[in-house]
């Protein structure tokens, strides 16, 4: 990027609304991932307005242009893999209207997801979607990695609580996907655009739903001295025709860690846990608990405890939710994985990652959504240890392959990004990649709009492949 | 068509795979809708090899191609506007595969929607899209329009219960989108085909979710002196934090002619009822049946009852599913509306409907998913009367302008097909109809497949109005 793209890019933030420094930039070559590539701009816009004009000047002057959040993203999709403009929606941050009588809200991509639960919550409504990141991520990013959470398994992703986009397109145009109505009539373009990790346009507006809260929440805990007990359990809540709004597994590993960490009250010494959640009408629930406590202890739980006040709910989420956190002081580094398998294929999917574990010497510990089969191995490493990183890679990249064995899937929610995108053509025949890669040419004929992910790069000679990156700014 | 062609694709089918007798072609030149046009030739292939065959015989000629199920689709999706060929998809309707534990089942595409749930539900289960045509209708037609019924306010529409697709583009190419997996990577195709009226491929395999009966079902009716009174208890139902699995309004004069046709037990004096209907746990279900009959005697109903059994249960839902049987038996002509408005203006939707009535002197009948706000006024009107047709048009055209006025939309669930692609343009701006032509023009580049649909025909100069139809076998 010139210095002269640069001043005009400056022009339309003004002079606090963006940054160019080396020791600025540096800060925006990571996210949640392992990966990271530095870019050469950070702008900072306040408006659709000014996201259109700063497109168009990139556009002018084929830079590429990665949108950013907050940067929590696992998969590597906000690192600006080859170089240019970050677009940050840091600013674009307020929550434009809220409908409570048809439960709907329009906001900007840079609200923190749990900032609009916040908004609404004292008239008993919620946003769904619930990452362990809610109170950092955005609304934006969610869209991009259409991103999923523990209560996933009762309330579906982000794709299910978005009803329109306001999005702008590699050329600058400004278009708008659905609106307030489910199901509008034409090709679902807002389920398209979701989850296409920034590939397609920059989103600048989200309606997005929003539901009541139950009438009674309860959380739930089993443990279990044996992993194998604990996963079929799983299949034994499923059996009896329970679902849950969150199903949560925790193995031994994990626990020592979170319990160190957060005090929340979870065992040290079990084989592994499941936090379990149950809503909805007081009756209702409660004879749930009851169903769910024959379950657990139908299989083998050694306690199940209930959890007795709020404060001793969010204690057990808070250790849940921050369990990256609680790794983080263990292992220096550490590298997230997001397998699915079937259901009924996640006691063998635990046993493959025990053997993974094993072959590579790296201890994997495990968090997940167990209802929805959404692993989530984490394998610790030390960066600083020659050939550690690449250990950890490989051990990833072995799971993913079990899960696509058994008829599963490489990503729940973290999404392709940087990680995964070299793997897309074990999981998908190549017709699906070159439909894919259709889609991505009609919206983004240069391949400016955060390149270098989701579909293959070129390495090899198929059509779908993007190009390969090249320059200064590239992977380092 | 010229005879080789003809024979061509005759010889991909056999001799008892094709109609080509005008006699024959009668019967495929009309669907649920109001309008009509003649295929040239109509085939029933009996694999996805087949189509392909048959799709590659079509692309090198030029010809048109339809996708058609059972035809009883109710906005012209199936109606070859064209000329050209039909493809039958009534000798595709198998069952290929059933995965309880994993709740998924794979279809052909001919496969009645009904008849997914009579294969499963001896293990309690079932298949939740539940058009009124369920008896007839197909899933093939089901995704093509992303059908919804009664039950949709719980369980959603189709879309939300297709996780994959085999598809055969209009070049003959094959592919998968999705698979067995919800919320697979990658751009969500199967979210954008399903809906696509036809238009951008023709469905081959159908990935469908399956779902656990719910415990206990209740069916309530609550009856009415007034039409505005019965529209309150939709607001009310919602301010009490209920969701119903549905909640059906029929009006007075369609109390009338429903009960005349199935002695179900619905008062011939009423001016409006509710049907609506509850699931889930027994104690549940149970102390939302006492909030209902709360909400709906606060909003002064005359009468409210609980189906006391399976039969009485079945009986009012075949009142319901057989209404538009019953106004057959009245009126020798009607035309089905499929309005959308946001819940909280359904009450001034129907203050609407009135005076469209009265403006063109024509009777107009309401039974619709209130729950949703998903209107289906039934405009009553003689053919053989000069004029009548014309003005029964009108009025639904009026009816779905008010539909877009308070923010609500042109369909809820019968599609867009070719009886409402002209008011596309009142309902999306111009660049959101362009993104859709490109995506039409990706997949469809000669605009072979579903001709005259979903987007408007070339009338005007805009860039995405569609070629205007011509030749000898266009919409007589």
């Amino acid at each position: 990027m010139t210095e002269e793209v640069k001043r005009k890019l400056a022009a339309v933030v003004g002079p606090r609304g963006f940054l160019d420094r080396p020791e600025d930039l540096a800060l925006y070559e990571y996210d949640g991932s392992v990966d990271k590539a530095r870019p050469e701009m950070v702008v900072f816009p306040r408006s659709t307005e000014e996201v259109v004009e700063l497109v168009k000047i990139a556009a002018k002057h084929q830079v590429p242009i990665v949108g950013r959040g907050a940067g929590t993203g696992l998969s590597g999709g906000a690192i600006p893999r080859a170089g240019g403009l970050i677009i940050g929606f840091a600013r674009m941050n307020r929550i434009l209207e809220i409908d409570l009588e048809n439960e709907r809200a329009v906001v900007q991509p840079g609200v923190v997801n749990l900032d609009i639960t916040l908004a609404v919550q004292g008239q008993q409504y919620f946003f769904a979607p619930d990452p362990s990141s809610q109170r950092a991520c955005t609304i934006g990013g969610n869209v991009a990695e259409n991103a999923g959470g523990p209560h996933t398994l009762a309330y579906g992703v982000t794709t299910n609580h978005v009803l329109g986009l306001e999005l702008v397109l590699p050329d600058g145009e400004v278009v708008w996907t659905g609106g307030k109505e489910t199901d509008l009539p034409g090709y679902d373009l807002t389920g398209l655009f979701t989850g296409s990790e920034g590939t397609l346009a920059l989103v600048t507006k989200i309606v997005v739903r929003l539901m009541r809260q139950p009438e009674l929440v309860k959380t739930l805990l089993a443990i279990y001295d044996s992993v194998d007990d604990c996963a079929d359990t799983v299949a034994e809540i499923t059996a009896r025709a329970i679902t849950p709004v969150a199903v949560e597994m925790l193995d031994g590993v994990m626990l020592g860690m979170v319990e160190e960490a957060t005090h929340a009250g979870y065992p040290k010494d079990a084989a592994a846990v499941l936090l379990i959640e149950l809503e909805g009408l007081t009756e209702a629930v409660e004879e749930q608990v009851e169903q769910i406590r024959d379950a657990c202890l139908a299989c083998r739980a050694r306690e199940f405890r209930v959890a007795k006040s709020a404060e001793e709910r969010d204690l057990l989420w808070k250790g849940r939710k921050n369990a990256f956190g609680a790794v983080g002081r263990v292992s220096p580094t550490y590298y997230v994985q997001d397998g699915v398998v079937p259901r009924t294929e996640v006691p063998g999917a635990l046993r493959e990652i025990q053997r993974v574990s094993a072959k590579y010497g790296l201890t994997i510990s495990n968090i997940f959504h167990a209802g929805d089969g959404n692993l989530h191995p984490i394998i610790l490493f030390d960066a600083r240890k020659p050939g550690d990183l690449e250990k950890a890679k490989a051990a990833g990249e072995e799971i993913l392959a079990y899960c696509i064995s058994v008829g599963g899937s490489i990503t729940g929610e973290h999404g392709v990004g940087m990680e995964k995108n070299e793997m897309m053509d074990k999981l998908f025949p190549a017709e699906t990649l070159e439909t894919i890669a259709a889609f991505k040419k009609l919206f983004d004929p240069d391949g400016r709009l955060n390149p270098g992910k989701l579909l293959p790069t070129g390495k090899g000679c198929l059509e779908i492949r993007q190009a390969p990156l090249t320059g200064s700014s590239m992977l380092y």
